[in-house]
């Protein structure tokens, strides 16, 4: 990938949005939540990439997906070694082109990296909040990003988008504020997790909540770290990321050194790659943060509530839709993707839809796949052009 | 399914064979084993249905999968809740017929069922084996057995059968003892697990080893057990067993109760079946042995010293087979079985194949899909047949 890291001694790309600073919104009004409490005060953590125009009609929102956060694109410091997460689509000249929009990217309440969370002080107690942190879900993120819109001075995006769980947050936003996104898009997604996303979201609660330094999730207050749960709940994550395919390429049985060990240390590359990814994260991300993410995914599912009928839980969308999946991504493979696009056109909601050939399975949704890039671009191209923005200089 | 359970005050199904009791044969001739190390004297417990001719000539070894062992069918009393493992293809007028054959169903060493293994003293120390055990792998195995039927007079089987990690073990009965295996049937196996099904075992492998009973293997002499561990090993295992199909028409997105409870107990369906299936496991297997079982699956790859040529590594078979894949299973899919065909066809052996239609996955190589039972049945006839073996009565 080009632009994927730089150093202090190197310019940052030209295709990059450049060095960002995060920003903090505080909201004082309390929060209700579909758990039946009520937040009463928080903060939104964001950055915003490129400028808002005098209409304020270029704004584009980005939702994350499960371990994803505010820093979307660019560089906090000019010897950061990686740029953003999705910083292949967000740039000058990008899929989402920062010559047009204006791109606002938070972390969502309930995260670990900024925003009003579980490791944030619980102002009732004093304590943090850890696991008294209140259940949030796909619909309470929405009307935080919209609270965080009107403080933006933004009345409508150009374009909601987000990819797995982040794509859950657009669909959200189409049924609860309709007048309020002019294009949503939708990606490597899926309008309500299967049984066995359930399932394998549950392996990773459980690796989370049965290990000894879990504490009930007072983790912080006994100054320890659940990291060999957060450990096996990555693993577990990694491997329903990539494709079989992807995996087999990448590793095959290539093993670490010449010959087999017979024994637990690692012999075969994919349990090197597996360990080493399961490590990162056990450090980084907060176990309480995790187990919350992974229950927004399970409870989302916007048909229950009119007895399964999608269509119907669509009909208050006024926008078009793009909706894009990948051939090898078995998280939320294409088929998901397509019950989506045909709930729509039985809505009659306008909807492109693109199937992506990419061997790289849920993962490719953050790759800059060529057919994926012009799909994406061509989109949002549209989008600028219908808005009457500015062509590309 | 029927038959799948009786009570005390119910006579046994006619189809079973009824009352078994486990035997156990000892060894005293040490099996040196492909680590390096040498096993000095071991036991195998195994059982038998069924009556060896007088010509020795309808025996049928039966091996098992990761969690399986020697008790493969019938009762052991009359109040055994349910009859063993592979009852539905084992019996009278059954896919193995014992009206025809003699079948002989051993614990592989390593095992935690009355075999040799972890749990075992050691010899030289008086202690239990654990975690001292040494690594085991199919074809040891494969050799164990073969003095097992040394043990029995049998010169050579009628057949070997296996499904999963058994069906590796017949593919290596037709190499390492061609002569001695007149026909081999491979069920729902693989030739060599790919980087995804290694990724699944090390996670099972890290969840039983990072949980703090674990005690590096010595567990047993800590009188602890790692409950959390094997629990969590059992729930992923669980879910490459099952399709994403059956998952979704068995559980689907139904509750336990009738509303979210918003907190982390079990609120899924598939949730709960999870969770028992763990707990279950968790007070009844060896961790040592899952940790060992899971590295034969891994390390059993016969084309590896012929460069990955499986057609070369199987020149040495000198028997027909049959090879059967089940359409859902994604575990060892049917492209996994079609690549052994494919190779048992390039090295010109006599090959028989059925794909079978079952929405049951992996595990449905236990059940009694009509299909496969017919299949399963008419070659097994035909074995019989063959051997001049006499007709169901």
């Amino acid at each position: 990938m080009p632009d994927s890291s730089v150093t202090a001694s190197e310019p940052l790309p030209r295709s990059s949005v450049g060095l960002v600073t995060p920003q903090i919104a505080h909201f004082d009004t309390p929060l209700p939540l579909a758990c039946g409490k009520v937040l009463p005060a928080y903060d939104l953590v964001y950055e915003t990439y490129g400028t808002l125009n005098a209409e304020r009609s270029n704004a584009v929102l980005i939702c994350h997906a499960l371990s994803g956060h505010h820093h979307a694109a660019g560089y906090h410091s000019a010897d950061e070694a990686k740029p953003g997460w999705w910083d292949a689509h967000i740039g000058p000249g990008k899929s989402i082109d920062t010559d047009h929009f204006f791109v606002v990217s938070l972390n969502n309440l309930g995260g670990c990296h900024g925003s009003t969370g579980p490791t944030s002080p619980n102002p009732e107690t004093g304590r943090q909040w850890g696991p008294d942190f209140p259940m949030v879900t796909v619909s309470d993120w929405v009307k935080s990003q919209a609270r965080l819109a009107d403080h933006l001075g933004i009345e409508r995006f150009a374009a909601a988008v987000g990819g797995s769980l982040g794509g859950m947050q657009v669909l959200q936003w189409t049924m609860a504020y309709p007048e309020r996104v002019a294009n949503a898009v939708v990606i490597a997604a899926t309008p309500r997790l299967s049984a066995q996303n359930i399932a394998f979201n549950e392996v990773a609660r459980q690796a989370i909540r049965s290990d000894t330094e879990f504490h009930d999730g007072w983790y912080g207050e006994q100054h320890t770290v659940p990291k060999r749960g957060l450990k096996l709940a990555r693993m577990v994550g990694h491997i329903t990321y990539l494709s079989e395919d992807a995996m087999g390429h990448k590793f095959g049985r290539d093993l670490r050194s010449e010959d087999l060990n017979f024994g637990y240390d690692v012999e075969f590359q994919v349990e090197s790659y597996l360990r080493y990814q399961g490590d990162a994260f056990s450090t980084t991300f907060d176990a309480n943060t995790y187990l919350l993410m992974t229950k927004a995914l399970d409870y989302f599912d916007p048909a229950a509530i009119h007895g399964g009928d999608l269509a119907r839980a669509l009909a208050p969308a006024q926008c078009p839709f793009l909706v894009v999946s990948f051939t090898t991504d078995w998280r939320f493979p294409p088929s998901r993707s397509r019950e989506l696009v045909d709930a729509l056109i039985s809505a009659g909601k306008p909807v492109s839809y693109a199937n992506i050939d990419s061997p790289h399975g849920h993962d490719a949704f953050l790759l800059p796949e060529p057919r994926y890039c012009a799909v994406f671009s061509a989109y949002m191209n549209r989008v600028a052009r219908d808005l009457g923005l500015p062509e590309i200089s």
